[in-house]
């Protein structure tokens, strides 16, 4: 995402052109089709909460636990999973928030920006790559949005998370 | 909240009616009322921040920790803290978000929506059952705003909270 | 901020004045000045995602990590960074917050509010004094920006922070 790198850092007087990102020229779902990703229905959650909320034009997903095979993507970085699995798992949660964001608005052409995403990783205390595991969504993200995609970014090492899958992820997207 | 419930799965053609709920008709006192639950007043917060900041139609209110007898709910689930406690610890801190919103907002029956919620499970590295825990605070949500209630959520496993909570959420509520 | 104090807890009945704060008179930067801090440039994301985003008057900025001499502030608390060491570092996330927030608003003076702080602080398991690390980011915006700096926070123990750092915060900030 080129026209997303910083410009110049002359003192406080720079700039970033992250506010109005360009759209994108090709449809969403023509991109996914090109990326051979098959968006799933969205999931029911395990609990007393529901998939998504919006208001105003912003919409807030739940966040999204790591699945393979339809079950938990069990284990812990830096003890059962690698970096790299690490990363797949959460490719695999940024499809699953599609999914749900596709069913929140109906059409993904609509959202205008990814604002946020939160990355929460299932960490022993003596492993530091979250930011890379998260790559996983926020790749992945970019690559299905372009430069609407590019989003801010929290990612931490957590203790544990429900169901003992190893990644969880929550989104707040911006509708057009 | 039936009309929350996912109504198809058909492909990518599906449809969740999260977006705009039901309005109570009961009153949400009287609802508080019908439950025992008596308001608390705000707490003063620990530290240098305020409990709540309206921005917009949008109220973010500070996480909140689990309190017992008036004294921070102290433990560990997984260690000495069973989910069912942790239920009730979740519940508490529902009862306090609800006594800082209502102080916020001044009429809980002006909430459209509870927008989000997260929450901070005090977790050992083998407890997986955070969203069975935080369902304390969201099915209060669910009793006393009905389908404005429902909420999109995160939950997971931390490995403390300021003063050895066991609990801790913050919320995100969306004003008429 | 004594305008923002709790002002009465007769049961449901009281106020807080943490909507409509007084702006400054003071020009942020001035402020700045007295304190005798210099905003560093925006810091370049190690990873695939932008440092901020807009989103009407909302702007989310990223997780910042703590830094210290340009590096990573490495370390743990309850292990090797004592709670002092931790409000420095908290801090020094606060300063490179307001570099990033002037970034991407280009004037800190059209900055209404500080909104929501999410600090995620490096701990051990027996750590539990979270909200006085994070009182060095929320006391530093309070100095600087007033009433308009106090803010809605959530502050918590986590497992491990990228590239090991002892502290890392996010915040969202509203425009005028």
């Amino acid at each position: 995402m080129p026209d997303e790198q910083i410009r110049g850092q002359d003192g406080l007087h720079y700039s970033v052109a992250c506010t109005e990102p360009a759209r994108n020229t090709m449809s969403v779902y023509d991109k996914l089709q090109s990326l051979n990703i098959e968006l799933p229905p969205v999931a029911v959650p395990a609990a007393a909460y529901v998939p998504f909320v919006q208001t105003g034009k912003l919409v807030f997903l739940s966040g999204h636990i790591a699945k393979k095979d339809g079950k938990p993507w069990v284990g812990q970085l830096g003890k059962n999973i690698s970096t790299a699995e690490g990363q797949q798992a959460a490719r695999a949660v940024a499809i699953d928030l599609l999914g749900t964001l596709h069913a929140a608005v109906g059409d993904l052409n609509q959202v205008k920006r990814i604002v946020k995403v939160m990355s929460l990783v299932n960490s022993t205390g003596d492993f530091t790559e979250q930011h890379l595991v998260t790559n996983g969504c926020s790749e992945l993200l970019g690559q299905v949005f372009g430069a609407a995609g590019a989003h801010a970014r929290s990612a931490f090492g957590v203790t544990q998370i429900p169901l003992g899958a190893c990644v969880e992820i929550e989104l707040i997207a911006e509708l057009a």
